[in-house]
């Protein structure tokens, strides 16, 4: 088993501490192996951001990923960028209001991420919300593990909201309504 | 240039916001490419932690490190592990009050990690005290952009603090008096 990872949006979304704890779920509560590389280059200063996770439950030989088996978009740059360096069968979730147009022949799950930590109260958890959505689509971590990495991870005084986020995000990762859509799509209207 | 540079201690030390800010320093604010790891196997589940960093002035092809030019060591185990995945000239800094022995042909760089960041009022900060150290004594990033990167990576009511630990950890690096042990050494008497 090897999965590959890539979480990616605009710079203060929190992708890379995302992906820190995405890690730590695998590797010290659910005793895989992970490995997590976050690639900074020009567009870094152009306000874009990407974290990568590789979990397996053997040796990690290589520790860049190509094209992510698991694909969260948090911004429209983000996702013309990455959204295409993914597999046939690849699991895409997208931000609806952070992105506005996808053409992919996967299907693509949308969870508003953003309105989830507003409604929460602070939009800064809307990275731990695609946390919670990515565990229930993908089960690539068990709910235990990535809840008590995200609790690991936070302040004491966080906590409560990074669970609540947390919980919504399975919750909307699980519900499989109005929140996925199938098939080819272009914009979702703005 | 390439520069490889590893970060390693117990878990809970901030080895992963360290090489964080780091990879951040480098690319966002000094205009290189810097490529941040951390690979989490067995040992993570021991409580041990390690971090990784590659800054290059150009592409970086394989985003892993072997043996580090400069090597942070906040724990024994961290340091018994890494200490020899070292080059001849490499730069090695310890917190001889959690490293207690070495024994390696390079010069060592003492700084009391710990220490300095109990007497600002929280341990919390010791690896920004390391980061402050390993710039001014390896100069891999500007002064102004470990600053800069520090300050947008920590809340607003601890920029202070965290500058603090900044500024505490550059004047240990650059004071080259009894915080730098040269030569061959074993067993730091505690």
């Amino acid at each position: 088993m090897r999965q590959e990872i890539r979480i990616c949006g605009f710079g203060g979304q929190g992708v890379i501490t995302g992906a820190v704890i995405l890690g730590k779920a695998a590797a010290v509560y659910d005793g895989l192996i992970a490995c997590q590389v976050q690639s900074y280059g020009p567009e870094a200063r152009g306000g874009a951001a990407r974290a990568e996770v590789i979990i397996a439950d053997g040796q990690i030989g290589y520790p860049g990923i190509h094209t992510a088996d698991i694909l969260v978009a948090m911004s429209q740059e983000a996702f013309s960028k990455y959204g295409r360096e993914v597999k046939p069968d690849s699991i895409i979730i997208v931000d609806p209001d952070t992105v506005f147009s996808w053409e992919v022949s996967q299907t693509v799950h949308l969870v508003r991420s953003t309105k989830i930590a507003e409604g929460l109260g602070n939009v800064v958890v809307a990275n731990i919300v695609m946390l919670g959505a990515l565990t229930a689509l993908s089960g690539v971590v068990s709910h235990e593990a990535i809840l008590a990495a995200t609790l690991a991870s936070v302040p004491a005084r966080f906590k409560e909201l990074n669970r609540a986020a947390l919980e919504a995000g399975i919750a909307a990762g699980m519900g499989q309504g109005d929140a996925v859509t199938h098939g080819r799509r272009a914009t979702a209207g703005r």
